[in-house]
């Protein structure tokens, strides 16, 4: 007897058989011990056998490996069989390897050369042409090209490039890093901190450290899942959101406590995020909605107001256009809760930047434009006016909202406006969460407040029709957690908004903490994972336990979610721990977050169960 | 009976007449009657009398309002005459009038006719020359010239220039910006907001509001008690610091709890401070051994090192001068503790701004300098790869020497050497506390504790010697506040850096706050005064009363002190009462600070006295 058939097989040296040539006796024998093993195990199983002298021999078995779509498939079987429990079945699936069961993937029939490899920053396989130059992605995708954004890294100013793209490329960069995020947010494949390619964006190509030479306009496909860059057009398959994965998500729906709703502030994104499930919208920012082409020079037009007056003026033409936006999302949303929060990122990231203005203002020197020169300086001396040292802790969310409530008020005519007409057309009710940003004490929660009720009353007067809202916080710096109690009197509800809750916890800036040393400190095991990836328990966790305690007790019927971190399994049991009542990710996550919402639950009122 | 006459006088329709003038009788009756009123209110008294028909009528009495130093004496003088005790004492004099007790002061009987009028952002008068560049403020400074920087705002690249000049007045900040915190640190008269003055930088000039121009080389006097900018040189006096304010002071001592030590990076100040009767140094920053002219070309060779090695050579060529430093400082506080905080600035703060250098390159071109080219062109390679989006959130602090452990390792050398060095030369110890600035993980703290140690091991064997000293942390991050416990495994002593923690809990940036929105936060009363001034008790207090008490609870032994707000008095009675070991505040408020911990103390044993 050889006993080590199995590792000549493993090792390549022999060929294993088909079981077509064995006797038909010992195949019949090899069926029953495979269910047999199959039931024991209550797994699929992976098992070793031999056949010396016409006996069978069973060598070994384990628990098979399996794909995320396999995993899915095998444990609703098991369940149909009677062999496990549903519960057992949502607690066997990882809720990690389902997320790139929710985009299109490179057709693993194919055979790909990858040319380069980056992190695989945010998953789905995309193909386009090569785009170095943000505004040119901006205008290609307008026409309806498809872009494939390569970019250094990504700021703020790429977002309408990157809206544009089916896909983001950048050499510098971790996981947590602009391009990263957003990408993520958007659902859109992103490779980043692609550092084997070199590119020059003055003559327009990267090149490989293979010598790979790929100029803009050539086509490449990135795989987002696998952080794989491949020359070409690769062929991709659309993801199969199976049966048997619809059918474990409802179990998983009945199991659950946590509510898991999605962030979106568009309607595809709304749409996306219902279709995927979501109990509501957790966040809608609105930014994009001032970002946009055809509203940017109006919101100039507010930002370089000479006084209240003509500030109002502007932000009165932009409520038709945040008017429609809100509605198309509350119709997407009829009946369920939708949150939306009111500005919260600094007048000056509307602006262009001092570099770019200079630019220009030398170009209409040249050709003595006198006029348009002396609007060029009035708007550098703004974007001088409004630059600050550490934007992030700067004069933004609720702060910008106390120097100039009339932002506030328009956001609130144009929500509540838009809430009512939807109510009217559909006759649902449309359940409006208004939240304010970066709050650190309790007179700017009042007085916010007082600014929301009243522009509400006007919206109330005006259209003869009063409708329900909420006003709630997002909780975002630490003095608000630790005030907690006192702003529970003032708020319906609190969202903690945990990225930025952990940047001041941490007093880390995220992207310069991505750029200068957050490698060096995973490499030193100063930190075990980014906490922009999982949420820090000890730390920013405590400050969410303060807070949910403190808020509930002051305020019973306060109601405690989650924007971010909303869709990474170890910190949604976390927050199922705390007793939060809901979790909202990005559309893309919410069938993550509704299993591991139910793992969390199994977990917590069982220890027998183990996750596979 | 004239029944106005009091009015009269006070109107200035009739002039009081010499007491001189009273017939004897009535004089000595008057006598009586104020040293009457004294002893039963125990009080110095301002009374109004009358005489009508040889009779002496006493129309009102109260307590007289007073100057810091008649409070001062006159409290002392009561408990002479054992009208009051010394506890009454200490709790009637207002610790923050005596703040102007220890400035030099303009002549009160010279008639000055101010220019303008700015924040009275750090008390005392100085005259000297008006100077608009910090680099020419520095070299005349060097020369012994007397200088006055005027400047828009200050920023740290102006430290040279402010350490040179006898004062600085700004016409934009608050009383927390820049240019007022750097000069309270330094107990240099400071003005600033000053913002009716229009300075021409190129011009070198400014003008008032009443259109007087003063040009660079014109001389000025400012006076930081109150705001004032008057032209030429007025006449100062020195202040006193009475016999009856020691004697004051040393009862204070006799009464508080707290400890009260002193914040100081030079001789000069470590001097002042122990002048002023500081029990330790709280706080000696180690960012101006670094920032000295001769010292910043070394600094810069050891950023722009290649590798390790080369910014360790060029660290070792610096161990000679913070040695010198360190020792000077030691001799002056022997036997008493002297807490070190080891690099805390990002790198990009010592090297010149990328503006700066772009116009040297420049200049370069033009000549054809092809080497000097290239070097300049490093430099600002270097500039743009340390350049941050969040610099106070950024790669300073702890973090910096997790990624750079040689730079602590030369501080902790030149430290330990200074300490065994000063005690073989003065036969008595020296008491070393050694401090790791923006702490946010334990495992920060834990591997910079090893990197500290080991240095120390080093310079022992190598001296054949050792020194007790002991290893701890700023707590300057909500975070480090919230996992105190575990910290407390690891550290000697914790001192809340309350400055940074009041930033990172409300995600301000005080830079920012104070230019954008900080005034409109007190006009509208969001805030009743600024927390960078007056410590947040119930956000940044309550972090602060975690972390003393798990810390304690962790490890007994844990000193607890801080390094800011530890002049305030409102804030001194907080940490009275959370049970802190010490406040520690800069050199000049020392006394002050003295005095109100004596009185937080007799407020806590007591609710009978009252303050003045």
């Amino acid at each position: 007897m050889q006993n080590c058939q199995g590792e000549d097989v493993v090792a390549g040296i022999r060929t294993p058989e088909s079981l077509d040539k064995l006797p038909p006796i010992i195949r019949e024998e090899l069926g029953q011990i495979a269910a047999k093993l199959e039931r024991h195990f209550a797994d699929m199983q992976d098992f070793e056998f031999t056949i010396e002298n016409a006996k069978l021999y069973v060598l070994q078995t384990r628990s098979g490996k399996r794909t995320a779509q396999a995993a899915v498939k095998i444990a609703v079987d098991m369940v149909s069989e009677q062999l496990i429990t549903k519960e057992q079945a949502i607690a066997r699936v990882d809720p990690d390897s389902i997320n790139q069961l929710l985009h299109r993937m490179l057709d693993p029939n194919a055979k790909n050369q990858p040319i380069a490899k980056g992190l695989n920053a945010s998953p789905g396989a995309a193909s386009g042409i090569v785009v170095f130059d943000t505004e040119e992605a901006a205008t290609l995708g307008d026409k309806g090209g498809k872009i494939i954004l390569v970019r250094p890294e990504t700021t703020p100013e790429d977002i309408r490039g990157i809206i544009r793209s089916e896909g983001v490329l950048t050499a510098r960069g971790g996981m947590t890093s602009h391009a990263a995020v957003v990408a993520r947010g958007m659902g859109k494949p992103a490779i980043v901190g692609c550092s084997s390619i070199k590119i020059d964006m003055e003559k327009g190509f990267f090149k490989t450290a293979d010598g790979v030479v790929v100029k803009r306009g050539d086509i490449i496909t990135i795989d987002g899942s696998s952080g794989q860059v491949i020359l070409g057009e690769a062929r991709t398959i659309e993801p199969e959101l199976t049966g048997e994965f619809r059918t474990l998500l409802q179990w998983a729906d009945q199991t659950r406590r946590l509510g898991v709703w999605g962030n979106a502030d568009t309607p595809d994104g709304t749409k996306r995020a219902r279709d995927f499930g979501a109990d509501g919208i957790g966040l809608c920012r609105t930014e994009r909605m001032f970002n946009l082409p055809e509203r940017l020079p109006i919101v100039r037009e507010m930002i370089l107001g000479e006084d209240e007056r003509e500030r109002k003026e502007a932000l009165r033409k932009l409520v038709p256009f945040q008017l429609s936006d809100f509605k198309e999302i509350f119709r997407l949303m009829v009946g369920k809760p939708v949150t939306v929060r009111l500005l919260d990122l600094p007048l000056h990231e509307f602006l262009p930047s001092a570099e770019e203005i200079m630019g220009e203002m030398e170009t209409l020197r040249s050709k003595h434009l006198i006029e348009p020169l002396a609007e060029k300086a009035r708007l550098l001396a703004k974007v001088h006016e409004l630059s600050e040292h550490n934007p992030m802790l700067g004069h933004r969310g609720s702060r910008l909202a106390v120097t100039h409530p009339e932002i506030y008020e328009a956001q609130t005519e144009a929500i509540l406006r838009a809430a009512i007409e939807v109510r009217r057309e559909m006759g649902q009710t449309v359940r409006v969460l208004i939240m304010l940003p970066l709050i650190s004490t309790t007179t700017e929660m009042a007085y916010l407040r007082r600014v929301v009720d009243s522009a509400a009353e006007s919206v109330f007067n005006e259209m003869n029709e009063r409708i329900e809202y909420k006003v709630g916080t997002m909780v975002e710096t630490p003095r608000a957690a630790l005030i907690a109690a006192q702003l529970a009197q003032h708020a319906d509800f609190f969202s903690f908004g945990t990225n930025d809750l952990t940047q001041a916890t941490y007093a880390f800036s995220r992207d310069d903490a991505e750029a200068k040393f957050m490698a060096q400190y995973l490499d030193k095991r100063i930190l075990s994972e980014s906490p922009f990836e999982v949420l820090d328990v000890q730390g920013v966790g405590r400050l969410i336990q303060f807070a949910a305690h403190d808020g509930r007790e002051a305020n019973p019927k306060l109601e405690v979610g989650i924007g971010e971190h909303g869709g990474e399994p170890r910190s949604i049991r976390f927050f199922h721990q705390t007793g939060l009542d809901y979790v909202s990710c990005s559309a893309y996550r919410v069938p993550v977050a509704r299993l591991a919402a139910a793992q969390a639950k199994l977990e917590a009122t069982s220890t027998v169960l183990t996750t596979a």
